[in-house]
């Protein structure tokens, strides 16, 4: 017994499938630095009083040579939203019908400061209606604009074929999201940011859908082809310098602003899976 | 020309005393292990439209051989709130007649894992209310203790001598304070928190003042004797992952929950000054 919607479980089964594509081709960076590095997979599950099927999940994290730290989360609960919660959540409000979320999330950390550390989520939830939302963005502790241009054109390419005004609404909104305002920047160089495609009908659902594969396409496409281009520039200590404070702030902007880490960790969600986004090492000046 | 209270200036200056006669035995610490570290003062202004007398403070920080960063900051700023702000502020709500705050705030990682880390704050503040807040809390990374009971039964002391009840409140305050609700552990081993010792007349700002000088005292007599207690221990490489591994933990308490950090951060407080309290360097494995 099961309340998973078919829908639900499509978005699932496509992001299973999508990281295990990540994965390998991650695995196969590793192995062309010399590295013998592979993910590990942990599988945890989250009970819910009254639901016969816990939910839960898989956090797969590669600590390797190129690949400081990468994790690959995949996610799939059901549950009910505190009474405050419910009210910021789309299609929840005063009614609070509880909802389901399945989702992939990564986040990479690099250990050359050359090779842009980079972050991917896309996500399917039902509350009352059922959206997709999802996003991209590139966090280089040295920007190259070879590689900003890379990745947005990338993402574009993605959006401009499902709606002609994608790319750009989505990119203003990666761009008012990854900001950390007590600092007055931008957390990296940016991306693209979507949520709320509802699915009011099953062509919306189709066509929702359809983007959010092609975002995870236009990221699997392009971000290794970033990481094969700069993971064997020779770096200084002043550039892991820059790169460990550049990641004290990108600390910062997950603890203090980031909507997902903060709904994780007030809603009781799994710690290692939600932190797993933070950087293996970090500097504080 | 200036709006400070006359209660105001006399605790920035103790304050300030406190700050120099702590900066002056941390640096004899550091001769007594052949290092000359010495503390650099920055200081700091704050504009405030309408207000002729720009609040400010001073900053202070160390790099040592034994305090691997000890940040010992005083501000003394006047403003108003933003409206949301007002509502959960001692004495401001819906009138929210604006504020003046002074205070010290100290938190110092220690370079051998064997010292234990350690926070203090003590602080004046009026809104249509003037009061007396603060607190102190022992952070080591491998807990003795010795070093446990000793930092309790100095604050013990001071509390014993200004109320009955004061140790036992302000240590139960401090063990719900210093605590990370995401992973269901302490911070550290506690110490004291207060707030909210109401000055509404002359005798009791002196009282309350009279405590607070005490909570300063019992800092000073006891931190810097767990210091030298341990500071020519010998450590190892594991006892090192294991004070950057509680160091990221301590930094996700200050960023994720607490309340000065974030009241700071998002009321465009000084950002260097707030965030002095995180950890040099931290891991997240």
């Amino acid at each position: 017994m099961t309340d998973w919607t078919p829908h639900t479980l499509r978005a699932r089964s496509w992001f299973e499938s999508l990281r295990d594509r990540i994965c390998a081709e991650f695995e196969n960076i590793e192995a062309e630095a010399g590295s013998a590095a592979q993910f590990e997979f942990t599988t945890w599950a989250r009970e819910e009083a009254g639901n016969p099927e816990p939910g839960g999940g898989t956090r797969g994290v590669m600590k390797g040579q190129v690949f400081e730290k990468v994790g690959v989360n995949i996610s799939t609960v059901h549950g009910t939203f505190a009474p405050e919660f419910a009210q910021t959540i789309h299609g929840a409000g005063a009614d609070n019908p509880g909802f389901t979320a399945t989702g992939i999330s990564l986040v990479a950390h690099m250990a050359n400061p050359h090779v842009p550390a980079v972050h991917m989520n896309t996500r399917f939830l039902t509350t009352s209606k059922p959206w997709f939302g999802g996003g991209a963005d590139l966090n280089p502790p040295i920007p190259y604009a070879e590689d900003t241009a890379d990745f947005h054109a990338a993402f574009q390419a993605a959006c401009d074929t499902h709606g002609a005004d994608y790319y750009e609404r989505f990119k203003a909104w990666a761009d008012e999201y990854f900001y950390i305002p007590h600092r007055g920047v931008h957390r990296g160089v940016g991306g693209i940011f979507y949520d709320h495609l509802d699915c009011d009908s099953d062509a919306a659902f189709e066509a929702n859908f359809a983007f959010t594969r092609d975002v995870g396409e236009a990221f699997l496409a392009v971000f290794p082809r970033l990481v094969r281009r700069r993971m064997g520039a020779a770096f200084t200590a002043a550039d892991t310098q820059q790169q460990l404070e550049w990641r004290g702030r990108y600390a910062e902007f997950n603890l203090v602003y980031d909507r997902g880490t903060l709904f994780g960790l007030k809603t009781g969600g799994n710690v290692d899976a939600i932190l797993m986004s933070l950087p293996p090492r970090a500097v504080w000046s």
